[in-house]
């Protein structure tokens, strides 16, 4: 069960899992881009009408508030127990969870009735979530009170999910174990989004090994870090960076991916 | 009446048509920059408070249900009332159907209840809608049981519409009559919302050419078709791609268009 | 209380104020990205559950009816409410006033109910909401019967704010002195959303001059239009100008802009 990015990233462009995402409006099109790229299949749903039936389709459920409403809070908590009750990973974005009550609230509902795999987060919603002092802003983590994989370690353990930490170095932790993903670059902080990308990456990852949330989420982590390296060589900003982002996740082969992983 | 995409082209760019659209989260930004890129003017607008006045100012109406929900589905019966009203012409997007009830029923609903000049959509979601065996997975089409000029030419018998079942090659029919349109690139599945574009882009040529939904059509998706050839020469991945498909509709034209479409 | 961008931008980037955004579906992950490339905080919610609190976190309000519907309407009187409680200033962007009734309404209806210290439209909004005879097509401005500057001059002097009429050239009036903005590209034009970019920016440098709003709206022109003719040098069309506007943003430099800025 030790991490292997390259093998799931074989095998989920083989299967190519649909990944169920209800999020917010702002990375929409980016989410689901990352996901096609990297070669699964996303969708986006979130009426009542039908987030059951098409949950039932997928092999991952991605939820993430960052433009929550309660009638989208609503079909993220159908959509979150149709995929409990047929077994299907979810993760959650908490973003801005510690930003207003609202959304640590909702998180906190979330991760209350819904069974969650891997909660996705920075630094700061992760704090807020285990209880440990942080400071947010907005939707942007400014800092914690304490070491970021220790962050992940006591989330995982208060919270009974697997946490995954995303910041300068990633943390993956299912309460007793962390990994830490050294990869990335720091031009992720300079495109919207791309923590909800991560998130999304994750569920692709989660859909391929169901059973091994912590090695999933550290896998999609290490890719997607990868993927943000390689689209850092050529990037003159923000922009060239954000699209050169999709390029390198279409192009992102299995071997180089295990040979660049820096995952312990 | 045979088609001429340059003509219409030149037409559209001479006149600027105001495209009102009412389609989903994910792709909002990009058919509107497809739209503009192209040659004509977009318009998003869903309150049921203004779309029967917007559409009123429209030269088409394209209709997308990608990510519905009650109050957008009724939105869409009311501008698509408005504009047969005045005999504005409505595209519609059927995203997914065949993958929920909720969005199979909703296509058929406005199918029913709006007179719909062209149907534009992938096989298995035309072959759901004309009662013909798919498999679809989420919104993207996996396979059909029959050639897709068929499920064309039987879907718009069928549904009494113009029927356009993009691919590997489009099939434009009219229920008697099929075009082929033999242009496009297969990255243009590696990028997400391609085929609602190709629905914009339908309405942004059907509002040159109401009365003749057949050949608007086709020459909507050779456009489109010959603009992802020319923005695949430089591309180096889907995010490439997808930006030089901006570049590449800006860029088309009408000559170039007339010399290299694949209409038969 | 001269303009001087750069040293606003200077500011802008060491403070990095949370810009909050009540704004429209097509442009939501625009505006964030040049929020963000520019060097302040984006943050995206339109809840009547928060609004009033993540208003209270912010430097600045944008208020954007580009696709509204009444909960956002709503959403957008009570968090200009709580911005006004607290004196953070307001930037409204009124997308299709004049199109339609509810729009422009709904602009006049937030113009009463909410101080709003900037409204930035282009001269066909600007000149419905100044009781002056103008021609809007969709979002689109084609034209109006009075000189923009006079436009501007006379919407301020009309609706007490400070009116920034974006155009070929922008001016902004606080309804006695005229700033006019030489800086910006066509290729602007070509772009959806480059109007509600502009907006997100207005708010960005107001959060750092809140007490200059006609200062400070000049100089958030003046940087987005040197970032545009920074964009346009490479630009093989509207995809990629698109793409080098958050490049060229996040690399604007203080002194460049100084230099470079036409405001007069």
């Amino acid at each position: 069960m030790s991490p292997s990015p390259g093998t799931t990233l074989r095998t989920m462009r083989e299967r190519k899992p649909l990944v169920h995402q209800i999020t917010n409006y702002v990375v929409m099109n980016e989410t689901a881009n990352a996901t096609l790229a990297l070669g699964a299949l996303p969708v986006m749903a979130h009426a009542r009408e039908e987030v059951g039936e098409m949950v039932g389709l997928a092999g991952a459920l991605v939820l993430n508030i960052g433009t929550l409403s309660p009638p989208w809070v609503d079909a993220m908590l159908v959509a979150g127990a149709a995929a409990n009750a047929v077994g299907t990973p979810v993760v959650l974005d908490p973003v801005g969870a510690g930003a207003t009550r609202y959304r640590t609230e909702t998180a906190k509902r979330i991760l209350t009735e819904v069974e969650v795999a891997v909660l996705r987060a920075n630094q700061g919603e992760m704090a807020t979530l285990a209880g440990i002092a942080a400071e947010v802003r907005g939707v942007e983590s400014i800092g914690a009170a304490r070491e970021p994989s220790e962050v992940a370690r006591h989330a995982a353990a208060t919270l009974g999910v697997v946490a995954a930490v995303t910041g300068a170095a990633d943390h993956v932790s299912d309460g007793e174990n962390v990994l830490a993903v050294a990869n990335g670059h720091e031009l992720l902080a300079s495109v919207t989004g791309t923590g909800c990308m991560a998130s999304a990456i994750t569920g692709c990852f989660l859909a391929v090994r169901p059973d091994a949330p912590l090695e999933a989420a550290a896998e999609a982590l290490a890719a997607f870090g990868v993927a943000a390296e390689d689209a850092a060589v050529e990037a003159k900003g923000p922009g060239s960076f954000h699209v050169g982002l999709y390029d390198a996740l279409a192009n992102l082969s299995p071997d180089t991916l295990d040979r660049r992983a820096r995952i312990s």
